[in-house]
């Protein structure tokens, strides 16, 4: 295609070969360059210069050397393969990453603090974004522009010039905007619909590709996932005998992963007529038994009934609130109170990053969390409770959750107050190895608490993260006494 | 005024002097019932039922046998006057206060486990109400209703037999939606301007009254305050000279209390012009020099620069967003990573509630809170850091905010990670009681934590609520060391 002819400074860019292309781009790439990627989730992120950025430095072994070493600031909408991110990661090249990350590597640097990380609601991001708040303290490159570069794959640039993106909007629209420079990649492994307009002045090239994303396989469904699954089934199918429901129930938001699987898997077994469904990624397991290759094939069938939208749409607390969404997410962890740990293990070890759940949990008409109630830890087959006194690291509270549901049964906590929502939880959803030892905490911490006239929400405080330091010291939660 | 030809039931309504139909009303109100009010931060409630169902509970020592012992279920938009709520409590009237309260004796009944109180968005009260939530675990009276009552204050009926509110609409609309039955007070001290669509079917009675709503006083400035409104107004001439904010700013949402009088009256002395205000709350401060006496005096004056609106809009994230409020609040304590407790003091202990501080620090384009950097507590003058290493309790997580201020100083944390926060919290806004406590809290969390790589957020757990330990122990939370 001649996009040369299409877009106004193709002068400056080149459509020579991928090689001769890339080894022009690579070195106008400094070290501490702010720049946007494309993608969301897994899906449409550029591929080629990102990995032929990570192919030079790790080639000429610059990172050995403080005056060679280059880091960059990466802004991306949510999550990007592995072969990218987490390979930038591991090449020591990210200084900074916002407002979400998935990958080893990525958490690796993060926890290691090699990495900046600042995790941030989904929809938020792109806004502050162009409100300039992260270039506040950039200290090289366009200060004017939040990034120096954006870095966007596209399925193509249409006849006006503007850039047509693959499977993912996410944060692209507002990274284009913000970007001092722009490269494209097009990437016609799949064909998209719509476009985003794009300063012509600002793209410095035009990469040709054909990779596709690395989404990674998702963990199997077990007894325990159908466990949680049956249990919420249920719950929607009391909702809709009681009229506060309709039968096509409203439009659902699912996380990633089994449970989500298990659940979706049941909802099309359940009695539940003609469901919408409106998330901010759409898992294979919503279009079975095929899942994306069917879809790629019936193409004709789905595209009408599928609608990509930008992630400050797709995550907007204004129709995530209006539609009355049900939102369902999986927690590290969730306190007998109602708190909600998304991201932090043990209060500090960041694993992926909030995403979109708060969005989703502040603002669903239904907030449900669903876990197993316990994890193995090294020693211990239930050594981790996901249910605990305090949460140790709070990223939805308890003002915004409706439902926690595990395998053992599911608490509607909806009217509640704290004292209340602690018996349910605990009663309903604790593993039989902690209930115990959880009913023990509340009664004590009510008993000293109300002795003290401050029995609204009772704790002992110097109790309360007692399973996780019992967790570090002996590998489990199973703390022996509260005393 | 003849209501009865408005109010086509109003034959089964008594316009008798209000002793007589009183005496009539106030033995239809049962033990258990679901009560809602008009009402929203002390505006607007009704004042003459509530005190006469109190005046008979009191006058027949109804409360101390427990067969004729009556406590209600009372939703209100946010808080009321304390001559009624607070009665209430005092007499153990209520079982239940949801979503907002203000008041030493509900306070107290809430933290002694009499009164059940769940804190939720103001925003999303309204909502939870119509869906049902708050009687799915209701036993008695009405059940297709959540609301066996509404007792709501109205300036006037007009016309069309709808209801016209006085100065706050907060939750009316929809507690009169939700009532099997509705009582009006019609309060002829102030008059308004629209009208709410009301059942007459549903319309038991109409009272005529005469009081003022009872909205205490305001505490006043001092240095402190003064100090804090400074740094914030510098704030927003960087903010205005770097071109991120207009000369008018953006619409400003600003709590109560000395600190926010500092700011409002800052404001008016600083180089802005034609500042608007969106907030929950209009406080006197914004109508100076003499406040509210002025504004009724100067009525047609002000009576079409200012709209009232129902808390689901005032307080919507929707429109807090789409608007890119600064929104300025006082939380209880925040902790060096950002996350705010604005409700339960030592974790425990509930004040008032979160109010709309949510709705808005969540949604605001700037999210502020301000806050002394320490208070007294009975032995110590500077007894209570602001500035903790945990938050006791989290209502606004890190993810939410973008200011802290003390009299200390500002803490700009846009864009910032977690332990890039940490550091400018510590330094711009502790007080030099705690900074060397804070810094080494840090320094050690971060240390033990990149040991076992997670460092994304430094905590020693055992350690993290050591100031709230300390002061239960010690009266003071200066803690003699971290080991």
């Amino acid at each position: 295609m001649d996009y040369t002819s299409i877009l106004r400074n193709a002068s400056r860019t080149s459509l020579t070969p991928s090689a001769a292309l890339l080894e022009h781009l690579v070195p106008l790439f400094k070290h501490d360059d702010y720049i946007g990627w494309s993608g969301f989730t897994g899906i449409g992120y550029p591929k080629t210069l990102p990995t032929a950025i990570a192919d030079d430095i790790e080639s000429r072994n610059l990172q050995a050397d403080p005056s060679t070493k280059k880091r960059f600031n990466l802004f991306v909408g949510a999550s990007v393969g592995p072969e990218v991110e987490d390979r930038w990661a591991a090449l020591d090249m990210i200084a900074r990453r916002y407002p979400h990350q998935v990958g080893k590597e990525v958490a690796k640097g993060i926890n290691a603090g090699r990495i900046e990380f600042a995790d941030k609601h989904l929809s938020m991001f792109p806004q502050d974004l162009t409100y300039g708040y992260y270039n506040l303290h950039k200290i090289h490159g366009e200060r004017s522009k939040p990034l120096d570069w954006a870095i966007v794959e596209a399925t193509a640039i249409n006849s006006e010039g503007h850039i047509v993106p693959g499977a993912s909007v996410g944060a692209t629209p507002e990274i284009l905007q913000s970007a001092a420079k722009i490269i494209i990649e097009v990437n016609t492994h799949r064909i998209g619909s719509t476009a985003i307009p794009v300063d012509p002045d600002r793209v410095a090239a035009i990469i040709e590709t054909h990779k596709p994303d690395n989404t990674g396989s998702s963990t199997p469904e077990n007894d325990e996932s159908r466990a949680i699954a049956r249990h919420l089934i249920n719950f929607l199918e009391r909702e809709v005998g009681e009229g506060r429901l309709p039968k096509s129930l409203l439009p659902l938001q699912s996380g990633i992963g089994n449970v989500a699987n298990s659940i979706i898997g049941g909802l099309a077994e359940g009695p539940f007529d003609n469901v919408q469904v409106w998330t901010e990624v759409l898992q294979d397991t919503f279009l079975r038994p095929d899942g994306f290759d069917h879809f790629y094939k019936k193409w004709t069938n789905y595209k009408d009934r599928l609608l990509l939208r930008s992630q400050q749409v797709a995550n907007s607390p204004e129709i995530i609130r209006r539609m009355g969404i049900i939102a369902m997410n999986t927690p590290l962890e969730v306190d007998i109170y109602g708190h909600v740990n998304s991201t932090n293990a043990l209060g500090s070890r960041m694993l992926n990053g909030l995403g979109g759940s708060a969005d989703f949990l502040r603002n669903a008409k239904i907030s449900i969390m669903h876990t197993p109630s316990t994890r193995p830890s090294k020693n211990d087959p239930t050594g981790i409770s996901c249910i605990v006194p305090f949460a140790s690291h709070v990223d939805q509270t308890e003002h915004d959750l409706d439902v926690v549901v595990t395998e053992q049964g599911l608490a509607d906590v909806r009217g509640l107050s704290p004292r209340e929502r602690a018996k349910v939880i605990i009663e309903k959803c604790a593993h039989p190895d902690y209930k115990d030892l959880l009913r023990e905490y509340y009664d004590r911490a009510l008993h000293e608490c109300m002795k003290r006239g401050a029995g609204h929400e009772p704790h002992m405080l110097r109790n309360a993260f007692k399973f996780h330091t019992n967790f570090l010291e002996h590998g489990h939660m199973k703390v022996r006494s509260w005393d």
